[in-house]
């Protein structure tokens, strides 16, 4: 059975000699210093690793099942969720006033990323309850503030997010889903919706569904879309959980992976909802819950790809099998083990160099969201928007070729779900479809983000990272070949393919949608690029000071290097499909596929 | 559930049009009129498209299962069996002499694809046995081939091939399984192995297993080795089957896809076996079946690529989600189809492209391979070889990739296992692992193929390429621009790789290793690309000299521009991975991955 261990080495380096969050003036962040968030990770690296990690094959093996219209999860997920729920985990980045830790976002991704490794098809219910809390944060009046969140915030109420119907998925417009008002604030919600992630199960005692419909007689399309807040049971003034609302689970569907996720059709008939947020203005809200889902599916790509690559270096340290063309590294044993072999090792740093480049994305990610939320910095609001489809999209496909890579070094051993091996690409496969598959990030980010206020977030990455390379320049031959050069070479073929799109994308918007795939993955590796350039940094910084742990800060530099080396030229080749244009994309009439 | 077409006219369009095997000299061709192959064709993709199809989900829902030792294959596929046996497909490339019909292998691959595509899990039952039975034929005394191979062509006995040991894949010297001479020509056959594909079913009167296994007091390691043949039931001299064998199915494995196929542990307790061969050359004799399945399960890398795109594209012309950026194409609908997304086209392109060449590329190798067998062309045998892990290799990772592609253009309901587009990834992905994992191939390739024969077969290779683009130049500018360019740049981009591994590779073999599976994955490209070079020339050719059918040869052209412009160019980031060396791929100390 596969092993978590939580990355928390990794996590501080992260957090402290790259991001030096404790110096940072967000507010909240003045608390964060090493010895207090290495606590928070040990305790959050000890529940992932003993409680959640061994009942990731247990789910995945039984499965959830619907009996007599109830919902089953797998054996021993009710005691960990109360695990979980009694150590305050998921509100760990809550506000105080409904029950939460307060903590910033970055100290909620550096756990959530540990909790989805060691099991992501369980923490998925926090996950949706931590979104459709954060929806009702923002949209919610006071009241509906006061009667849902204390309890979600706790999970004592878990919640889901309601938007696919079997007939709409990311074009929303064509939803049949009914709210009928009735005249004392209450809705009525009719139809059906699909593909609900957490949608029922044994673990709470109440489910609070946020639920899209059409208000009869509003606008046609999305605009005539509103959101409301749909309990599994109803709830009276004083809190107390009363009848049973009109919501059924219709199915629970069979899928490829995540199988400990009870993903269930429901049945809206006449359900009792609550408008959240205005009428008609129902995807704004849904979007508050949209982002924050999509840095959380970004974190999965991420989080599968370290929870199989810890599992193939071990196998390939333990497996011998053949004899280092070199010489043997194991004389005295039949053969060497796998990691002496050149390709092995080729696979191992595709994953080790993209984990950690990722891990370090995220959580600069999340310094963004805080420096939104609590110091109203609108440059790294839009920053962080801007990057979102990229976090989302790329890490998630990039996540996913990782865990199959880590499923290759077993061989015929990770094709038999006995190793675990399997189950880390079934599950991390969702990630690229769920939350906007990732042509619909590739589309956000070239057909909205980019343009965006003028350009000025793109415009503003480009400058980061010049200014980044300026800084740092000419101080150390070897970080201005291995790291700044590369980089920089990056950086200019995403300029390129920006201008392309504004050169060609205006007379033909085919152009440029024909290389927003590749313009999000050129986006992800410049990213990348620049996060190992920072490591790369930092870990320089770290020897040239001295520092007791020298294998660690070599290692993170000749991890950079590989990356920088055998990663970011692929810049190259996205750009050349990119100016290729739309004539080989579109030319072909329908009829001749 | 997915539908199954025959890819008759693009198989009728390689066969013919590109590579006009009725003009050949190679003994056989003679007959292969397109008249006749489209019968031949047109049969096989009936019963592929009706009898084995319908069964895919079948067996991937069912699964088999062992109960008190026996083996059930799932409802249906006995009956398929029998059927496919009867149309005496099982024997169509074998000689007449044991039952076959002794069709060139280009026939054989041409209808394997269709058997393959329509079913993987089932035809491998068919496969393996070919396998066998080419083992026994190459390496069989004549007493031999009498007894087996007529109850092995016409399939009412089936075969497998024995290689795997708990503690020992790749590294097959490690083998524990003892063949103890019994004095009367019989073996002792003792040892267990694992990951049998066919390894025990209900649809055959008898197995035939050839077991690698080692004499007592041979030569250490892989020098030791020899191959038997192990029928489940003893066979008296007249032909009869006799008693059970000393072998017996431990288990069957529960895999990540192929579930239809019972994949066994075997366990060989003092079995009888007969040597096949000479003692302690049991692998030259193996890799006669490993040759032919390596080319077979690139045949599969392409089988399930182009099974997925067929339903991707079904699906994504009917679906209908959003609006054409330039205006809407299905005006009067309530949205356009996904295929009007150019990023959705991008993807079916990415997919169409790959498995037009792939499919020239394996006929291409099949011609090769029936040179080599009915002409003794020991050129064609050389380069078929050279080929043989490109083929596996690049074929089965991109094939791969392709389903994932295809059930990407599903969204959600590509997770779900209702649509079957989960499982064609699944099935695909055992394709990477199995008959050498894809890290073997690459290093096949670059380890021993490339310099095989003072690397005369490479220098053929450039020397094909070089005189087609010679001989095809300055007839048509669009051609020179758009795919003899690329092509020229590819092949540029290979030779470089090659010459690096010649200067380095001798210095540092792990500056060659370190490479290598970019080396196959580039090598693959280049094929893709002298493939698509070479339809273009015939499409254009068919155009030029007035044809009815237009818009077919059009789409080639438009298809293999797609491929040139948008895929080829990934060559130039395969080769500055390998020109950065090893120095990033080996340097760290395995404690610290």
């Amino acid at each position: 059975m596969p092993t978590y261990t939580a990355p928390i080495k990794d996590l501080q380096f992260v957090l402290h000699d790259v991001l030096n969050i404790s110096g940072s003036d967000i507010p909240g962040y003045e608390d964060l210093e090493a010895d207090f968030t290495a606590a928070i990770l040990k305790e959050a690296g000890k529940i992932s690793s003993e409680v959640l990690a061994p009942l990731n094959v247990v789910g995945d093996t039984e499965g959830c099942r619907l009996e007599n219209g109830v919902v089953y999860t797998p054996t021993g997920f009710k005691a960990a969720f109360e695990q979980v729920k009694d150590g305050h985990w998921t509100g760990l980045d809550m506000p105080e006033e409904f029950g939460g830790q307060n903590m910033p976002a970055v100290i909620g991704s550096a756990v959530g990323e540990m909790f989805s490794g060691a099991n992501q098809a369980f923490t998925m219910y926090q996950g949706l309850t931590h979104g459709a809390a954060s929806a009702i944060l923002a949209h919610g009046t006071d009241e509906q503030k006061a009667k849902w969140l204390p309890k979600m915030v706790s999970c004592e109420w878990t919640g889901t997010m309601n938007l696919t119907e079997p007939h709409c998925g990311t074009d929303l417009g064509l939803m049949r889903t009914k709210a009928e008002p009735q005249g004392d604030g209450t809705y009525k919600i009719s139809g059906q919706k699909i593909f609900i992630s957490a949608g029922d199960h044994d673990m709470a005692d109440n489910i609070v569904h946020l639920v899209l419909a059409k208000i009869p007689g509003g606008p046609e399309g999305i605009k005539g879309v509103s959101l409301f807040i749909v309990p599994k049971f109803k709830v009276d003034e004083d809190g107390n959980i009363g009848a049973r609302n009109g919501v059924s689970v219709g199915n629970i569907e069979k899928k490829m992976g995540i199988h400990g996720n009870s993903t269930c059709v429901l049945n809206y008939d006449e359900a009792e909802g609550y408008l959240l947020g205005e009428e008609h203005k129902g995807m704004r809200a849904m979007f508050t819950m949209m982002n924050e889902a999509r840095l959380g599916v970004g974190m999965q790509g991420l989080s599968q790809a370290a929870a199989a690559y810890e599992n193939a270096v071990a196998y390939a340290k333990d497996r011998l099998q053949g004899r280092d063309v070199t010489g043997a590294k194991n004389p005295d044993g039949p053969a060497d083990p796998l990691i002496v072999h050149p390709d092995i090792r080729r696979s191992l740093m595709d994953q080790k160099s993209f984990i950690e480049g990722a891990r370090a994305f995220i959580l600069w990610g999340a310094t963004m969201i805080d420096a939104a939320h609590r110091k109203g910095d609108k440059d790294a609001d839009g920053l962080v928007s801007l990057l979102t489809p990229v976090i989302k999209g790329f890490l998630t496909d990039e996540g996913y070729d990782m865990t199959v890579k880590a499923q290759q070094v077993y061989g015929g051993h990770g094709y038999i779900e006995e190793h675990g091996m399997s189950q880390f690409t079934r599950d991390a496969r969702i990630a690229m479809i769920y939350e906007g598959a990732n042509g619909v990030q590739a589309l956000d980010l070239v057909g909205r983000k980019l343009a965006q206020d003028g350009g000025k977030h793109v415009m503003a990455f480009f400058e980061l990272v010049k200014s980044f390379a300026k800084e740092n320049a000419g101080q150390n031959e070897a970080f201005d070949r291995d790291f700044l050069a590369p980089l920089k070479a990056a950086s200019k073929d995403l300029q390129a393919a920006g201008m392309y799109f504004m050169q060609s994308g205006m007379k033909n918007p085919n152009d440029a949608l024909s290389g927003s795939n590749d313009f999000m993955h050129l986006f992800g590796h410049v990213c990348l690029g620049l996060m190992w350039a920072q490591m790369a940094r930092a870990a320089q910084a770290a020897l040239d000071t001295g520092t007791s742990d020298v294998a660690f800060y070599e290692t993170k530099l000749m991890t950079g290097r590989y990356y920088m080396a055998r990663r970011l030229p692929i810049t190259a080749t996205h750009l050349a499909r990119i100016q290729s244009g739309s004539d080989t994309v579109m030319g072909l009439d329908a009829a001749n596929f």
